[in-house]
């Protein structure tokens, strides 16, 4: 949620169309810099991002048309860079004409915030530290010997409590025992907490609650040494010894991966696409083909709200926007060979700027590797006994960033029958608070998960942007449910409405006309269905389409009324459908540090919906049918914290799927070969010839 | 759904109490066989099902305790079987002590039937053929030349229509165009069906409804061959050529598994249990403990509904409960080596007797094997760059069933941090039905998959039994809801009520007190905790638990009033807790062939609740709180069929997981070692390295 993840990196996200990707990165970021150092010959620059504007969808659709079916390609988009910065101290959001070598506009960014600056971050760590009320208030802690305070930053999520204008960072104090700096500091959540300016003036140092209630202990307690304990450790130069039961597993492909990776591009399976990263986003997906047939123009993830419940200040401002404040791709890890992934590994870098203008290579943020998954599809014919199995292999693409405390997973996986499944895994550690010893119960909104160590509770709230293109890019939206017929076998019920046994039950299918946000109901099966009305599946007669298989989870808890509410306005519902625009990528909008709202996707349906009522045409600018939609889905978990979430937490997955249905004319991984012995070399474990450690 | 899955083969289930599997079996096969025949000298038997009785839970849980606890076993429990057979045409049921080599009792079924007889049906299948008026309904068809007419009898779905005491069965016909007997023959259903009698009569043919509505051709229609198509195969030797693109994935584990197996105990990676089978459920686990510390004491899937979707008359008599009619077990494959599962592979086998009382050994019917699952935990110390990273191997067992036309794949996925999924896998043939040519709108309960080929919308309903032992066997049930605080700032409020941003939220939990069927919600994170509420975790000051992560699914879509709602109880809520009772296995009846209902597990809290009301004592008999309890978790999937099903349809999976919940003191797979490329031994992909077939 803080913002030191990384060391000084800014955005330069790559993009993709169809040049050599290595060439075009180093052009476009000397050019974007140039540009601007040109345009501001004298003044103080500090980029924040250089990043590769993504064409108009217009101009991008009939390049990559014309590329899909072997045609001469037309000439190019123009290539626009986006470059954030600050001029002489504030901050300035330029595009730059790659191509004519010039600025295209120029906007001063008054009353917005840039996202986490790792640099002033580590300034208000400092700033805390050096403050002399601050030391008070530490000596007045008297620590344990040997404490080194640990200050970490957190951005300051709105309150209406002060000027919104002005950047406030919350900083939340811990400390760790051990010398080895790998020590586990959550482990030692400090009593105090402190609020810092723009100009790095410690405003107002707090005594967090953490008695019953909303109880803050306003004498100076100490300390307590209570605390003090040895399980909360898990580097292993700290931890217990690891367990040595776990036998090697190796993967080996002895004719090498079955993927390709030219450039950006990933052909698998029958799948093709493009691999994009920027420093928001993280890994984004394009122009997403099976067998040559449009799927998908975009996938990505497009935001993620991070609130804890804590009702007591100042934990209201615990609210992370981990994508709009930080950013996936600014925090990615650099993924390394078998210990992220196993067997054959192809690693993608993606390219970042520091705030000097200068290049950096992001190493090994996108790793692509193959899965085997059990069976695909088996059928033992029982008259003759022959069973015909095959095996599901699966392409992996998978990031992980590290958010101050927390890892977040995230990965696609393909897969041979044309499904494809989002997943997100969450890990690190967990967020934590401090706690009486002697509190009576166990507060309601965490979890006691060490001595004196509360783990709040917090919702994980997604968006998976699904900018899809089903056989092209007029798609509507379905919503199937499924209900039992009326029981009634009388012969007054109409011949479609018999159902003399009552178990007679169907389909109803309506599609959604309108820009909205829809809710999730498994009780009637509701299915959202994503169909090019425009063809026809011969053998069906319906629309061709693909399904979403969605992630059931809980929306925001805040009020609506609240700020959270208001800033995160996709957490509301867990499907919304828009009509595709250029600058519509983030949901929660586009500043999210700070943000007081009203510029999400509610806010932007709501501003057609009213000008579509002063339109004189039939039409509203907000139909969404046989039109050019984008249906985003809000996902996630409300995290009840576990103690076995503590110290480092197993990964807690959530999977959205995709689906074709009735898209192909039959199962497209039919021709998948049979699963053999001779070609899959398995090893039959003999009796007796397991490992022994286990049998007790 | 139909009966041929296996030759003639019957049920003897292994069962486990510390002696050795091998030569139990051959004894106890023997002894009770043996009981039998001296029984009943003169009649003439036919054996249905001999399986060992599992003792009763009291005795069993002292058994076990001992022996976890390594002192000197106790007095193992007497050893019993269950032995379901026709005496002279009469089925019985005999129960044996092995010890003792005497019948126990013997009960008369009157009115029942048993599960489906293999050679019955194919009988039933003879007799169709050989039936003159069914041979001229088949010429009146007008087959293509070469057609070979495929019966495929089916159980009789009790629809009150017909004497229920009586044997009903349905035989649905198809063809097949090919020599080859593996061709698909259910891509030709054909426009008859006919019910057959116990005497092997045909009572009845029947016309089926192809057309509009409830619209049955009165006209001896022929076969429209319009119908007859190519794309319809699955078999290597009759569909199209395999996709070549797919490059060998082998896995090897140098040091071999890091399970072991000793008779039916399987220990791996901290988990250790006893792994059963029997006819009817198949693969069963028993005595399921991490680290020595109990968490259940048997799990298995307890049933399994599928009722179709289309009132017209017959077909609301196709409604198949999979395990009580059919038999998981009995229908097992042979799990080939390298074909089903993949990399260092153990087998297990079942036994089963045949009808004349002979042991038949079933091969592989189970297999267990290790699988890598990803990032298992992981955390960046940002400050220092150190990153920690732990893969998740999992323990997969796993077990495939032929049901006719459908397979199902179960697996048990055991996790090193003590939390365990189970997955079913719905894969093989769709049940199909014809549908007219010329139908101008498609049917909206089912899909048109192939010319003339309806797969009507079906649902398949599990009921996985959980018999949970947290810690112990007294324990309770509580449902956990996350709710927001009410947004109130004013200092009106109490303390644990402000909530000044509205952003507050918190979880209230109330235990279940009596036996009944619960719903899933996932707008209010509701989630099902089996807690100890005898064992505080010394951390939390909570009750020891688990958690069940259900799978959000559609309950019985027939209404309830209905035959189907009737006979498929556990169907009408996705969690259900009763009292435990030794013969309470089967929620929808120990007898499900042509059942009428009234004998699942709402009749059975219904006749307890009676019970409990005339007595005098203040605790009903339903009383769940702190008591042996059983929870079952009915879930499934509203099938609406995509023509990508078809012919043979790509896995659809459903998860069900249970998780820990404040049970450990912290993570308890924090002792995995560290994963590193020494030991996982990852293959760089470089650049242009790659499979060079996919990139176009």
């Amino acid at each position: 949620m803080a913002a030191l993840a990384m060391p000084e990196v800014w955005g330069l996200g790559t993009h993709l169309a169809g040049e050599p990707a290595s060439r075009k990165r180093g052009v476009s970021l000397s050019v974007a810099v140039g540009v601007i150092r040109r345009a501001f010959p004298d003044a103080d620059l500090s980029f924040r991002v250089v990043v590769l504007q993504e064409p108009p969808k217009q101009a991008m659709i009939q390049f990559l048309e014309r590329e899909n079916a072997g045609l001469p390609l037309a000439e190019r988009p123009p290539r626009l860079a986006r470059v954030q910065l600050f001029v002489d101290g504030t901050l300035n959001e330029v595009v730059v004409d790659l191509g004519l070598g010039s600025m295209v506009s120029n906007e001063v960014l008054d009353g917005r915030h840039s996202y986490i600056d790792t640099v002033f971050m580590q300034n208000v760590a400092a700033a805390c530290l050096a403050d002399p009320k601050v030391q008070e208030e530490i000596r007045s802690l008297d620590l344990p010997p040997g404490a080194t305070v640990v200050v970490e930053p957190w951005a300051y999520a709105t309150d209406g409590l002060n000027d919104m204008k002005e950047r406030q960072t919350m900083a939340w104090f811990y400390m760790r025992l051990s010398d080895n700096p790998d020590a586990n500091y959550y482990a030692y959540p400090l009593d105090i907490c402190a609020e810092v300016t723009s100009d790095l003036r410690v405003r107002e140092i707090y005594r967090l609650p953490s008695g019953e209630h909303d109880k803050i202990h306003t004498e100076k307690r100490k300390f307590d040494r209570r605390r003090i304990h040895s399980d909360s450790e898990y580097h292993p130069d700290l931890a217990q010894d690891s367990r040595t039961t776990t036998k090697p597993y190796h993967i080996s492909q002895p004719d090498g991966p079955s993927f390709a990776v030219d450039g950006h591009r990933i052909s698998w399976e029958k799948w093709t696409m493009r691999v994009g990263f920027n420093y928001r986003e993280g890994m984004t997906l394009h122009d997403i083909r099976y067998e040559g047939r449009s799927l998908f123009y975009r996938l990505s993830l497009a935001e993620m709200f991070v609130p804890y419940s804590d009702p007591r200040r100042p934990y209201p401002r615990k609210a992370a926007f981990d994508l709009g404040n930080d950013g996936a791709g600014l925090n990615a890890n650099n993924l390394a060979l078998g210990c992220d992934c196993l067997g054959h590994i192809k690693y993608l870098d993606g390219w970042l700027v520091t705030a000097g203008g200068e290049p950096l290579r992001m190493p090994n943020v996108i790793c692509c590797h193959e899965v085997d998954d059990g069976i695909l599809w088996k059928h033992t014919n029982f008259r003759t006994g022959n069973a015909v199995v095959t095996r599901s292999r699966v392409l992996v693409l998978q990031t992980v960033i590290t958010v101050s405390n927390y890892e977040y997973i995230f990965l696609f996986y393909f897969q041979q029958d044309a499904s494809l499944f989002y997943e997100v895994r969450a890990t690190g550690i967990m967020s934590t608070a401090p706690v009486d010893m002697d509190e009576p119960d166990p507060p309601s909104f965490g979890t006691v998960v060490a001595p004196g160590v509360l783990a709040p509770s917090h919702q994980h709230l997604f968006c998976l942007r699904i900018d899809p293109a089903v056989d092209g890019h007029l798609n509507s939206l379905v919503v199937e449910e499924t209900h039992p017929m009326p029981f009634d076998g009388s012969s007054a019920a109409t011949p479609d409405e018999r159902n003399p046994f009552g178990i007679g039950f169907s389909t109803k299918s309506e599609y959604v006309t309108d820009e909205c946000g829809l809710n999730l109901d498994f009780r009637t099966n509701r299915v959202f269905k994503i169909v090019n009305e425009g063809r026809t599946n011969e053998v069906t007669g319906t629309p061709v389409g693909l399904k979403l298989l969605p992630c059931y989870s809980q929306m925001l808890l805040a009020h609506p009324g609240s700020w959270h509410a208001r800033r995160s306005e996709y957490a509301s519902h867990a499907v919304w459908v828009t009509r595709h625009a250029d600058d519509e990528l983030f949901p929660a909008g586009r500043f999210t540090m700070q943000s007081l709202g009203g510029e999400g996707i509610s806010s932007w349906i709501e501003k057609r919906r009213a000008a579509g009522a002063d339109a004189a045409t039939g039409s509203t600018s907000t139909s969404v049918r046989n039109a050019d939609i984008v249906v985003w889905h809000t996902f996630g978990s409300t995290h009840n914290p576990r103690v076995e979430d503590w110290p480092v937490m197993p990964c807690e997955k959530m999977v959205v799927g995709l689906k074709p249905v009735n898209f192909f004319t039959r199962n497209p991984a039919l021709d998948v070969a049979i699963s053999r012995q001779e070609r899959n070399c398995s090893v039959l474990v003999q009796d007796g010839a397991a490992a022994t450690h286990g049998a007790t």
